[in-house]
């Protein structure tokens, strides 16, 4: 089979048709209606191999995941994503590979009804590109820059559960086989929290999506808009997998400074609680510090005391995603 | 400079501000509002250094190209281009080298008023990711998939220049200084055709851009479209530089085969030739060819006989390119 007759058969075909798509895989451009009154928001992400996940790692994991990290960032900005393409570079054309590296990427596009509408493969290291495309009415996008002195910090689900799976695969922990599988889930298969961040719409004072690590990209808030924090560890919200086979210092510090849960981090003003608490259950999001004037990020244990993190986020990869202009419309 | 400020430095300011980019670089995703009743073109495409340029290439003239092939696409579906993402990765990084590819992306950007809007670095063998996305009126973009039989077939500029630049690169050709500079400047620097692609809107039946060579690249529209055609091949338009150092047969070689020139192929049907010779001046395309039933491509030469052409247009990556879906609305 032909490099032409695998993409044909594997990207071309059984992504999800979206009545938007007008022309898709196939000519020079792929050609797409917009709902009117909506604003376009475009992510892009590169996931390498032995970077941004471990050798070895499944095909249909590596696809899965790489539409998750795009998504996530949607997610962040609480758009509603709609169309990809894909940029897939690899050593060399397996049969098997491609197969199920498209079945992952193609399971979570069916999940929420993303397209693929065009692409290009090159022959290299293994590497994955996705650029999203998404939608959100005007004024509401999260963006970095609006925290505020005295908005309340705000995370969804647990922190660190992929920087655990990650050990456990380095063999820096052992862990019961269960416990294993869910913490390389986490790893593996991020869940890009878009109903969340759709929900913070118009209550959300500013978000991000964690894939450097807590502190690396909370602080990418506190510098975007000007402003430091408190965080309450007791109050980080850790899986039983953390509590039980970590010590407290090294479940904060996993909850703190790994990255790749993909959860967001968001900021709401005091005047929008209750509608956070009508948007969203209250098991879906737990409050861990507060904005404050003063700069920088300020980590204290339940006595009060300054916790200074073992493991900062690491830079992988400097991002394009450097020097925030602030947006000419505003949510608030 | 830490890689972080270069990327500040060269990425995130000094392209063009457009009005419609309400959030550029340096949040979790762009946020861009679109025109009302206009359609999105997208295109992605990738540039492997040894593959899709020369070792060697002048950094700022690798920018250039890396979006000049992705303004080709919107020139071949005949749309306005708008915004960009960048996704570079490199085996190092290097302040003179970023410093000049990102001038030599600028200037291009700056001619067709391109903003910059995000992007991903990694490390890794030279490789240019760019997506564009840009707009277009509704049921006027020129696919593949129009061509009927009756219609001429045209080409913009002169082929084979790059093809000829290339072969001078890797000495298989002497050319005096001046033209060899033109040659390499036609393969360094394609020009985009977006005012031809533009123009051609409601007029052209079908069209594509020239990367992988013209019998290659016709044939995409033949195969679309369902028909085969005939080529004339006295009257492929050369240049001085073929005409003067060059056999006949092989600037037919060099204009049907090599890539690169990043020409636009239409066709254009008899009805229209009259709209065609008032929207483009006579000088900015030539008629090759004519659309026929007999599927195929027949070159012919001056009496008549079928030329095969020695070097078909290589399939230097398979493009995610390859199943046209017929668009929903058309403009004939």
């Amino acid at each position: 089979m032909s490099e032409f007759d695998l993409i044909t058969r594997y990207f071309s075909q059984k992504f999800p048709k979206r009545d938007d798509v007008i022309l898709g895989i196939g000519d020079d451009a792929a050609l797409c209606t917009i709902p009117s009154d909506m604003q376009l928001a475009i992510a892009i992400d590169t996931l390498v191999e032995g970077i941004h996940f471990p050798n070895m790692t499944r095909p249909e994991d590596i696809g899965y995941k790489a539409l998750a990290v795009n998504l996530s960032d949607m997610a962040a900005m609480g758009a509603n994503p709609a169309w990809m393409t894909l940029v897939l570079t690899c050593p060399e054309t397996n049969d098997v590979w491609l197969s199920k590296f498209s079945q992952g990427l193609r399971e979570l596009a069916e999940i929420h009804n993303v397209s693929l509408i065009g692409g290009d493969t090159t022959a290299g290291p293994l590497t994955i590109t996705v650029q999203i495309t998404g939608f959100i009415p005007p004024n509401t996008a999260l963006t970095r820059s609006g925290a505020q002195v005295g908005d309340g910090i705000f995370v969804t689900g647990t922190l660190g559960d992929a920087g655990l799976g990650l050990a456990a695969l380095q063999k820096k922990v052992v862990l019961p086989h269960p416990v294993q599988q869910f913490v390389e889930s986490r790893l593996h298969r991020p869940t890009p929290r878009l109903h969340e961040g759709q929900a913070l719409r118009g209550i959300g004072s500013s978000a991000i999506d964690i894939s450097d690590g807590l502190v690396a990209d909370l602080e990418h808030i506190l510098t975007a808009s000007g402003v430091g924090a408190s965080l309450q560890l007791e109050r980080l919200p850790l899986s039983r997998a953390l509590r039980d086979y970590l010590s407290l210092e090294s479940a904060w510090n996993f909850a703190l400074g790994s990255g790749d849960d993909y959860e967001l981090c968001f900021t709401v003003p005091p005047s929008q609680e209750d509608a956070l608490k009508n948007a969203l259950s209250a098991d879906a999001y737990t409050r861990i510090g507060t904005i404050e004037s003063h700069h920088g990020l300020r980590c204290r244990d339940h006595n009060g005391r300054i916790f200074i993190p073992k493991q900062q986020g690491y830079q992988h990869f400097v991002k394009l995603k450097v020097s925030p202009r602030k947006p000419r419309s505003r949510s608030r």
